[in-house]
């Protein structure tokens, strides 16, 4: 995918204001004002039909009469002008637009309507469209700023390497104005309004391939293209630029804000997350580890084992450190023992094994943080470098003294996350950060954001195992019964418990005395999908009388129940016990297709929901992660005394699950395997009950 | 309890200063210096032997010297010395003391022992004694700052009414810090040191006597004191003052570091969660949420049932704050249609449910915010209000009308939490909150803390069931057998499944008979706690002649796998099906003594941790509670068609165990009820397992 073509958009060499106000303070005046005030790099076309000049600049009567093709044109004209524009941008060979202009989509069918319009004079004259309905974006870095936030009015934007994607205007304004008071560089921001062309994937994808960006912060209420946004986190990926993320719309409440909002289809947040995780993404769970996250980032140095050293005078403070590392599974590995006597002979009372307990002893002899910090970076060997110094980091006299002697330590190990918490003026803190050093005021947000820059290291280093090879599949012209369904997944390599649709009852003894007992029986029909609820299922049926006995009750059972349905006879299956029940299934996501699920069976998948997801299709060692990384693994995994559960069968048949999903197309609307009987390790995994719901 | 008794040490009229330094730099001299500076209203006494007078203050050589006695003393002075200061502080007549003097129990033993000779000291005067070992505290409202930390080198505390209580004294002077750049008013900060004599339940104590305290933030790494702190907090909770705590040391590395640096004993942290949540004190993920919730509470407004209404400029960040208030249960619910439809009266375009998305047009028309607000506040009825305006807040323009249309509501409705999210200056975020308003930058926080509002509103309201009477308990003299803990617990109101002990198999026959089949068979012997590890249960026992075979078959198994056991034959009960297993038990914390559990019964328990727990005891309103608070709970209360369990008959037989541990005194050390099989409604709940353990 070539995100090239947002370039024109976005790092263009001139603009054409088609609506351009003289008065600064107007949607068709603020970017003017604006770019003059920032220095754009470009040239502005200002297009008003009744003046001369805007804001001291000649414009122009229409496009047609512009002196040359502007790069962009900026749409502020309302309604049907706003399409007229288009078309005369287009015919003026311009392949960019951005359409402030709002009344489209998001207010009524009539302007759905005309936003269809709008897209069409885009695609025939191959122009990129942002908008309608945006608030627009600046690329500081050249000081273009076709945007009418007000919040400038606060301040600019401070000169960086972050770019901000955000599908919400007032949102994407928030997050700037927020770093700017931190301190923090973000030299682009786009807002993408009603995404009638260009997407979310489209942005990422510039900023991925954009040179004017190191570290991605995006913020998403709901994702149209999947293939375009896929795309763009992949190339992300591949150029080792973060991304982290806001998305909202997760809650029932949020979901249907979002709605209300610009009808974004949000798809299920489960989903969400397993694609995010898959590519690397790290997700923020507020605004201030955004932006934490984000600026840690810019060091770009993601370490691929991260492992967190901290050095602290007050034990309080260590402890705390601690919990929060423990919680995210962020490794904190202790000094090496000659290390650690090493360090109680500088200070006899330190607490030298890691959290670094360095004692206000420390300040007085201000060597010893050199000593602790080299000893700490070189014997401990940690990847992230965390101090807790809070005010005494931060006084007058103690300052320079720490800056030096850490400084001396960073300039032999500039591959190491340096980080301080201390308390200190906002002019002290630009002098730590200029000496390299990443400043946060509290702990806990140092620690998630320092964890974070190492599931972008792991994540930038992965290499996905192949998937299965795709299987032929030919799904049947509607919702086959169970046995068929499991017929089917056989055949796909997710192999079912011994069993037989018997039409009758001797083929029902048949089968029982083939299998052994005891025998389960189910109701046969397409037309009963959830069997146990109408008693359509025996267990434990131990005798040919039983069998016997049982098949009547099926039968009088469905006639009574569900008296509509077709029955077809009933299932006889082989009754495994000692096994491990868990569920296997398929959705089809509106966004992103076939996504696999694993969990607990039973009833625990829904009342617990442990489970994990993935997009379609995967390898088996990402089968395995899944299954790993449920609550529930330790009772696959020998907990209590039990047999080791076969997590490779397992793990093959959600991987071939996983290819047959994939290979079957959008008319497989959804797969319910409950139970897989997992048997203990050597011996399999069988699916026991298996739904296939197909899309006639 | 009587918390007064720290009024002289935190408010007092006069000090001596034992180790008085004329170097303001010194431990011995800041605090003088502080107190300076600060205009101390009370009396400074510096007793130094060397000096007729220290910091321009006439000076005393001795304790004894000094014309009148001093309502505290503060020791700087170090080792035996400082013993000898408490004891001439007795003499005396002073009842309090403060002690930075490090090198005791912190350090090592031979400190152990003189600290133990110190505390001696202190009693046998009755002095009250903070330390040793502290970084002192604060009292601004007069001035009176016996501490040592040089964290004001950066700026005094901002005069307020939130108390800080501390165990550590670098992070409790970091919390502090944090709260002067946020212009958040500390007026009191105490930290503890070693808690040889006063702990930290004595400070929240003190605190929730204290009328210059509303709020209490506390950090806490172990609390030693459980009958102080449990009297601290209940009256806090009656006084209306909520607390709001950091509690570290949860994680296994935590709790490590925890260990070296006051060795602490760190209690088991669901436990303290469990503590926390009875008195309905919020417990803090971080030091930003601590001071959140603290700076919200100065309102003093706490709503029993708390709903948020949000008025927002972004519809992004309504779907992020619906998000957030989803994942924290507080509800959001709609505004009336008859307010909606006015609403969009109004502006056309406006999303009118809540949260209010009152558009952009709101600002061109300031009057709307008024209206909006109104209908809010006095249609929508919600009790917590916030505004999302980000920097359209911030603006100079809009400002000043943005408070004045929303005072106008305030002025009539001053029984809400009024919050907004802006980007401002500090100037201006200030005039906001001169107006009443709470102010933050990231809605994601607004909401957390407001949401905290409503929980310690609900923990004031709260009434406790009264817990059962306390059983007679007689415990025996030591661990009894299954048999023998059944009959225990079904005098004490847990009654059990029907069984017996069976010494040989004519009488295991007689109880199969009369019980019915199938029964379950289990080994019966005080030395054998896990049954089932050594095969010592059988299942579906269903003829004579199996109890025949089972019985020769336990006997044999215990006698190869447990060979020195003492048998006492076998255990014969009835076998129930169908049942719900949930589990329940005791544990004896060694802070807040016997504490009680509810989860899900069988290997769910261990794999799943969902559980809760309580203080004993309790009554069965609690206990309904905690059985509700389950992420299983859906398995109790008809999941799937599943029949309702009895979950009065659950609750009761988990109040009476609670009951029960109360009574039975520190010799029981646990107990282990798992399964406890819970019928469908109406049918009960019996235990079918129990392991009483009794400490000799």
């Amino acid at each position: 995918m070539d995100f090239s073509t947002l370039d024109p958009m976005i790092r263009p060499r001139s603009i054409a204001i088609i609506g351009a106000s003289d008065d600064a303070t107007r949607i068709g005046g603020r970017p003017i004002a604006y770019m003059k005030a920032r220095g754009f790099q470009g040239t502005i076309f200002p297009v008003n039909p009744k003046r001369p000049s805007v804001q001291d600049i000649k414009a122009f009567a229409d496009v047609a009469s512009l002196p040359e093709t502007p790069d962009v044109g900026l749409i502020a004209v309302p309604g049907e002008a706003a399409i007229e524009a288009i078309e005369a941008l287009g015919q003026k060979g311009t392949k960019a637009a951005i359409v402030f202009t709002a009344g489209f989509a998001e207010v009524d069918e009539k302007g759905a309507a005309a936003q269809a319009r709008m897209v069409a004079a885009a695609k025939r004259h191959g122009i990129r469209m942002l908008g309608p309905n945006c608030l627009g974006l600046f690329n500081d870095a050249i000081g273009f700023y076709p945007i009418f936030s007000s919040s400038f009015e606060q301040g600019w934007p401070i000169a960086g390497r972050i770019g901000i994607a955000s599908q919400s205007g007032a949102y994407g304004t928030h997050v700037y104005s927020l770093a700017r008071k931190r301190g923090i560089g973000t030299g682009v921001v786009v807002t993408t309004g009603n995404e009638a062309e260009v997407a979310l994937g489209d942005v990422l994808g510039w900023m991925a391939h954009s040179p004017d960006v190191d570290v991605i912060c995006a913020y998403a209420e709901g994702i149209r293209d999947s293939e375009k946004f896929l795309a763009a986190l992949d190339l992300a990926r591949r150029n080792r630029k973060p991304i982290v993320m806001m998305k909202v719309g997760k809650s029932e409440l949020g979901g249907a804000a979002a709605q209300s909002h610009t009808a974004s289809i949000a798809g299920d947040d489960a989903v969400t997350d397993a694609v995010l995780n898959e590519y690397g993404v790290v997700r923020a769970r507020n605004t201030e580890e955004l932006l934490d996250i984000a600026y840690t980032a810019t060091k770009r140095i993601f370490p691929v084992q991260n492992t967190l050293g901290v050095m602290t005078v007050s034990g309080g403070a260590g402890v705390l450190i601690s919990d929060v590392a423990e919680s995210l599974d962020f490794p904190m590995p202790a000094m090496p023992e000659a290390a650690q006597a090493k360090l109680r002979g500088f200070v006899p009372f330190c607490a030298p094994r890691n959290p670094v307990d360095c004692t206000a002893q420390a300040f007085n002899q201000i060597e010893l943080i050199g000593e602790f910090t080299r000893s700490m970076v070189e014997e401990g060997g940690y990847t992230s470098c965390l101090g807790f110094f809070t005010q005494v980091g931060g006084s007058k006299t103690n300052a320079p003294k720490v800056r030096a002697q850490m400084k001396a330590v960073m300039k032999d190990h500039p591959d190491r996350l340096w980080a301080l918490c201390i308390i200190a003026s906002d002019e002290m803190v630009r002098e730590y950060e200029a000496d390299g050093f990443l400043i946060y005021e509290d702990p806990t947000r140092a620690v998630a954001a320092l964890h974070a820059m190492g599931r972008f290291g792991e994540a930038f280093a992965r290499v996905a195992s192949a998937p299965p090879a795709a299987p032929a599949v030919t799904l049947p012209a509607k919702t086959p019964t169970e046995a068929e369904g499991k017929r089917i997944l056989t055949a796909a390599g997710i192999p079912a418990v011994p069993e037989r649709a018997c039409a009758d009852v001797d083929q029902a003894i048949a089968a029982a005395r083939e299998f052994g007992f005891p025998v389960v029986m189910k109701i046969l029909s397409p037309d009963i999908l959830h069997k146990s609820e109408i008693g359509g299922v025996l267990l434990d049926v131990n005798s040919l009388d039983a069998v016997r006995e049982g098949f009547s009750t099926l039968l009088r059972r469905a006639g009574e129940k569900a008296p509509t349905a077709h029955i077809e006879g009933v299932l006889v299956a082989k009754q495994i016990k000692g096994a491990t029940e868990m569920a296997l299934g398929i959705l089809r996501d509106p966004v992103f297709g076939p996504v696999a699920m694993v969990g607990l069976g039973g009833i625990f998948i829904e009342v617990l929901k442990d489970v994990a997801f993935r997009r379609c299709p995967f390898g088996e060692a990402e089968a395995e992660q899944m299954i790993r990384s449920l609550k529930g693994f330790p009772l696959l995994d020998g907990a209590r005394g039990r047999p080791k559960a076969d997590v490779a069968a397992l793990a093959k048949a959600l991987a071939n699950l996983s290819a047959f999903a994939a290979a079957a197309g959008p008319r497989l609307a959804g797969v319910d395997i409950n139970p897989l009987l997992v048997l203990p390790e050597g011996e399999g995994a069988y699916a026991a009950d298996a739904v296939l719901e197909i899309t006639p």
